[in-house]
């Protein structure tokens, strides 16, 4: 099979966001990287591009030289990954799509409800591949979670518990680095800072694994760190189109956690738990029976589960493989193949109908206000 | 020295409480049981206590009867045990308060608010000990988070997550196991369900180890089991006095959370983290520094943690001695020497203003409600 | 029921292993602490069992004054601990079987192999219970594992794997301390330092969980600390006489192991796992299926497991209660209800037979020996 | 940079190896995968090569006909992955290196030690990288570790203990499956099963840690499904140039042990432990001082641990990217910058050495035997 082409926009030297998508586009061999626009500086962009093999006249100076560039080759590229930073999310993807392009979007997808509902507009007219970078729903023990619910296996979800916390804003000392206040600034980060950030990946994971749509919110938001505009604290009570309570925490002053972020599903029947730190392991528990330590790549899991992952059982997957794995459903719905598990332009939007409602529902002591994007109400 | 000399009401035959009592006191040699109106059915108390090897004219047939037979005696007991059903409790331990005897009740102490006013009223007058079963607040290391938060340890604290969620309650089939029913049946249980029964003791911890008080909260109860009146599930956000944020969930109905009662506190210089299932370690993140395991036995803890156990490192101690370790500060607080660790009147009476709370601002969508005493405020 | 009177010898003042015993023997209400001859220095001795609410005339100065005094008591002791220094294990347990006493002994029993083949016969012939307080057996998961293995829910054991490991003497500089020192001094210690100390715990629990007796032996001994004449590091492997493979690690230098003693037991149709620092739980998994997590207090446990316990499901137990689960199946066994999991004599032995088995191998370059006592050949 | 050229041998469909290595070489985009002798079947072997992007003239039928093909091309393979059956290892790898070729041997690298130090001796004559597949030691945490002791942060090493035991043969019913059966026939695995299949990946690990070499052993190995003939379980000791002790079991009858390789090292100052289902963190105790916990990722670690890790802390790494660490050394050993850290042939030699060892001890009931290959003695 011919390797699929890739280009990227964004990602420059020394992004942290740039290797996951290189490692996820390339591990298993379904991308090949030719073309880039890379840094928000042209020179430095085509020449870091340059480094990693992009052929010059492939490395881009910024997205509009590579939309030009690339619209009409014969063997243009066959995915954008949009690595940029939130606030150009929008008019890239929306660009690139309308030029006929498949693409893959960084969450957030958008800064607004009413952008959101353009790119999934927009996407639908385009016929193409229109997908959000939420990638640990592509963990296989978040999928093996998905399928196990769709197959009834814990009953109906009455409830669903998440948290994305860590500790890693939390020095004080630490408010002039820029590379923290930005997100607690509404100049550069929007309306939400904790929230937006990590909170959409643990409100999107409890959709995902549910089965399910967020229909109603409650927020209480805290800035813990009195300089700070934006949240650095949220806790996010919810409701979904089919009755599941839901809760949600999400703080960056939780000192001491690294990367907290945990999901509990509890039915009629039993309970799913999955971290984010050991992510090869789904802990499992039938109503009245013993605990089970489903692992990664032991027999008999659901499909989604063996597809997307690569070595023996108890032989750790990690992150960038998360990610990979967004690429193998990428590649496949490319091709032809649909991958419903594939977070798309309408789990973008409603991530960020939520950021919008949980602001509001903040903004007004915590009162229950609808979550949904206008247009799937 | 000589033993002290305790009664206790209720924890007849059969009861889990009654078992964890008896090894509370006697455990470490402090107490002798002497008296007891271990239940409702006066033969059946009367018999069991004998069999306990209670001397005959102290194998009571109620309460009344103990408080009349113990009131006049030279020998009488130091300390009466309130381990009857909640909705007796504010009578009994009234009374024998005011007949000046040491009380140790069981949690909840009342339940309405004038109640608890009621008794830290009467407690006071009557100069004697009244003391109410936080138990979990014994550990050793509960003790250790405190007095790190109280030496400035962490800094001033920013926030405080706690969860107690178990799955107990979980089975829809069950709904008629008496056992179970009476918790969600406010002819029984009260105003509320899971957030009295569980969320209470969550809510003491917080405020003991910040050392603080809860001056405000917001809550979301869900009867996720639909036949049940009262709340199977809850979260609660709280302020406290000194601005800590706070996040307290508490489920029955967490399929696989066999006891989750887990408590997290993080401020300006560091983390600490507990969790009952594994109650000798304490979690310890300096700002900015690596996660440490302080063990309980290890050199240097401070001096309640070391006081309260018994054992050498990473030799566990348990629940059993947790409430042993309530039965020692009440020694203590008998004989005069003050244990401000020991949870009184006061600390009853706030945890009643809190379940009230709750339940006021579940009902109006979650509005802030002040979760103060009105004699507190 | 009345109390059984209860005496020790040893465990003064100061001492971790008296308040183990006083606990053990108290927590339940099963025994009364009558008498004692604490210390080897008689006036401490004496005026210790005073403050701990002994009567005068039981509190005695030594061991041979203890004998005398209650040998011809109406209301002698019905069961005596001997917590004394290791080398007068044999000579006090002898005495006090041959006068009819029931007999706790602290592990070691003995320090000879003959020693020990004589406690075991003075035991038969006297008719009366000894014990000797391998205490780690009592915790209820640990005899979950035993019951399980007896009733071949994990079929004909292949394999059984034990450590017992921490590093807790790791410290060289601690070399000159004198409660470190003496483990490795021949003249205070006998032919073994942590193999005797720490080792045959593990290899009783080997022996009691599989129910099958060490019959050879092969051992590698290390002075990992070069001023020790004993060894500070051992490995024995064994073979057992129903041909289980063993194998056995202890160390005292594993600096970052703080209690390290656990058990994994491997049969044709299934495994187990146990940990001393989390004792509740016993991890079981059929062979091609998942792993399951068997809790304390969970319905459906074997009978051993359940009677020993006093608390709800993941309400934790820990040591001290361990050691009470001792003395509750001693005041079973001296009443008349024998309890086969309570370790005696013939246990006191195996293990006296498996050190000198393990010095002589260690002292052969590993060379396999029989590690049986020559009474049970 | 351009891309290195690589082939692979083995590794056909369907093969575990091939994928890891594929993902291993591709995955940080150092390598292009641009011929291959995939499978023993010629055609299949064409045929999948093919199927995986390779041209034609490259998609060889055997390894002759690739070495003959690639031998004289201006655009030859830059690296060539030997990953055959074990038996065919030493022939291919001694025929490419002596060709010329930069060669990655799969594990074990030889048969014999004779073979063995003609590899050392040709790899040496040849001047090309020869580099054997300890793919665990390329862990980060793995690295951080080795970095540590040679700093001396835990002092001189008095110990080391690993194990690397599963449970995945533990089923006799499978006696017949072919794919578990060859393990333990000596004419297709040669003189030992276990030890010679996961012990020495702990072996390795224990040495390249410790930064010694193993001396001297004593191996206790059992068949304990009887009709097998070579050992499913084994025990060694041993003793490391340096003095430091070493203890390693290994089994493949562990059932419920699913990757249980993990490793400890006690030093005079401290220790570290690690293990391969967790394997981001490293924990580490100073003397005398709190169990930390070192992340991945955290500032402060050490050159090789920091070069070898792609995404933030606490954000997962796998086996898979430890493989992909392994041709990130051999892009740069190529390259010409040597990483000490890359398991070479030496490596590869002294693992046969310590192979044969064992069974010739095992064979003399563990009588302690030189493990060091003669050309290193």
């Amino acid at each position: 099979m011919t390797k699929l082409k890739w280009g990227m926009i964004g990602g420059g030297e020394g992004s942290q966001i740039g290797p996951a998508h290189r490692l996820g586009a390339q591990a298993d061999g379904l991308f090949e990287f030719v073309a880039g626009a890379l840094d928000h500086r042209p020179e430095q962009g085509r020449d870091y591009a340059r480094r990693l093999g992009i052929a010059a006249d492939r490395a881009y100076g910024d997205w509009k030289e590579m939309l030009a560039g690339e619209r009409d080759r014969p063997d243009r590229v066959d995915l954008v990954t949009v690595a940029t930073p939130n606030a150009t999310h929008f008019e890239i993807t929306k660009a690139f799509l309308q030029a006929g392009f498949n693409v893959l979007c960084e969450k957030p997808m958008t800064m607004t409800v009413d952008e959101g509902e353009e790119i999934v507009r927009v996407a639908r007219a385009s016929g193409k591949v229109c997908a959000v970078n939420y990638c640990y729903s592509a963990y296989p023990m978040v999928r093996q979670a998905r399928a196990m619910v769709r197959a009834g296996e814990i009953g109906k979800v009455r409830l669903v518990v998440t948290n994305f916390s860590h500790g890693h804003h939390g020095n004080a000392a630490d408010a002039d680095n820029p590379r923290v206040r930005w997100r607690y600034d509404p100049a550069m980060a929007g309306v939400s800072g904790q929230f937006a950030d990590c909170g959409i990946h643990a409100l999107h994971m409890a959709s995902f694994v549910c089965d399910d749509q967020v229909k109603s919110l409650s927020a209480d938001f805290a800035s813990t760190i009195p300089s700070r505009v934006l949240e650095d604290d949220a806790m996010v009570n919810f409701r979904m189109a089919g009755g599941t309570v839901g809760r949600l925490w999400t703080s960056s002053v939780a000192i001491g956690r690294q990367h907290g972020f945990d999901l509990q599903v509890f039915g009629e029947t039993g309970g799913l738990r999955w971290a984010s730190e050991q992510p090869n392991q789904l802990i499992y528990t039938p109503v009245g029976g013993r605990t089970q330590i489903i692992e990664k790549g032991e027999g008999g899991l659901h499909d989604d589960a063996r597809r997307l992952s690569r070595v023996a059982i108890a032989h750790p997957e990690g992150f960038p493989l998360a990610v990979a794995n967004i690429y193998c459903d990428l590649a496949d719905a490319i091709r032809g193949t649909a991958r419903d598990g594939l977070p798309g332009a309408a789990d973008g939007l409603r991530s960020m109908a939520a950021v919008h409602a949980a602001v509001k529902s903040a903004g007004q002591n915590g009162a229950w206000v609808d979550a949904r994007p206008p247009m799937f109400r």
